[in-house]
């Protein structure tokens, strides 16, 4: 199984700390592996992800990388694929046939920006899908990618090693607790 | 056709702008009506999602209201239909196909919250339903909630009135401005 990595672009630890967790928890909850951000580093961000692995289970990481391009010429050259998330891109329901195909043969890394994205990354992305092409939401636009590729499976995931778990239900809240 | 609106509920103006922001971007570009919004009263909210509507078209409203259990009460009087998405809920998978036909019918209402949501709002939603059961983004959840109604659709929507329209492109950008 091929591994699947969110890129997430230009962190301001001023103004991007609740959007850049969430994006983290979105990357966990929908199948991803790891996040790597640029940017500021920010233990805030780290920590908030970390405690919820930590209650919730499975391996997801994130940890802070200097520079983008440097790390997506490096993904490329070990052979993985870059999808960059832009609203100018060509549209998602066009492109998830293909995303599923190269998963099944290729890492990928999916780019998201939080402020402007340079055009370098553009050039170096092997694809720049659009979740439409009007302005929402950097973890919107995550969550779309990562369900069409998952076709939905992702949300009925389980993670090992959870000491909270969650019975659906109608109406209410039932939670399973291990106790230590 | 029926109306889809979403409700934000107890947005805190010292740190929900964005969150909140986002998520009214992601109710217009998903093709949601209005979001109405409960807590603070919140200007640079409302003004960041309208200055998008203007130069981007359409008629997404944003508006406060006061108190969503009254707001939720009236919604229902008037025959309308409340989806609560809480990660305790009934996964989406299984809710999806009810979701669009109810559409077909009658005005539909998603709740999604910030800080904790009372069980009365459980209560009084017709369904409570879960983007997987796993802590992620309200954002998130609203941006899947309304794919999986629209089925992609939403996605080449076009906005009427629009000042500035973007051309698809593999690489780049392209953007089409009518200038006033």
């Amino acid at each position: 199984m091929s591994r699947l990595v969110v890129l997430r672009l230009g962190h301001r630890s001023t103004r991007d700390k609740r959007v850049t967790t969430h994006c983290g928890l979105v990357g966990r909850a929908f199948g991803a592996d790891s996040m790597y951000y640029f940017g500021d580093k920010d233990e805030t961000v780290e920590n908030s992800i970390k405690k919820v692995v930590e209650n919730w289970g499975g391996d997801f990481k994130v940890e802070w990388k200097q520079d983008p391009l440097q790390f997506i010429n490096k993904w490329k050259r070990e052979g993985g694929v870059c999808v960059h998330c832009t609203m100018y891109g060509v549209n998602i329901n066009k492109m998830q046939g293909e995303l599923r195909r190269m998963l099944s043969k290729k890492d990928i890394a999916i780019i998201i920006g939080a402020s402007k994205v340079p055009l370098d990354i553009y050039k170096a992305s092997d694809y720049n899908i659009a979740v439409g092409n009007q302005p929402h939401s950097e973890i919107a636009a995550l969550a779309i990618v990562l369900d069409r590729i998952f076709k939905g499976k992702e949300l009925v995931a389980t993670f090992k090693d959870a000491k909270i778990k969650i019975i659906p239900k109608k109406e209410g809240k039932e939670v399973s607790r291990i106790e230590e």
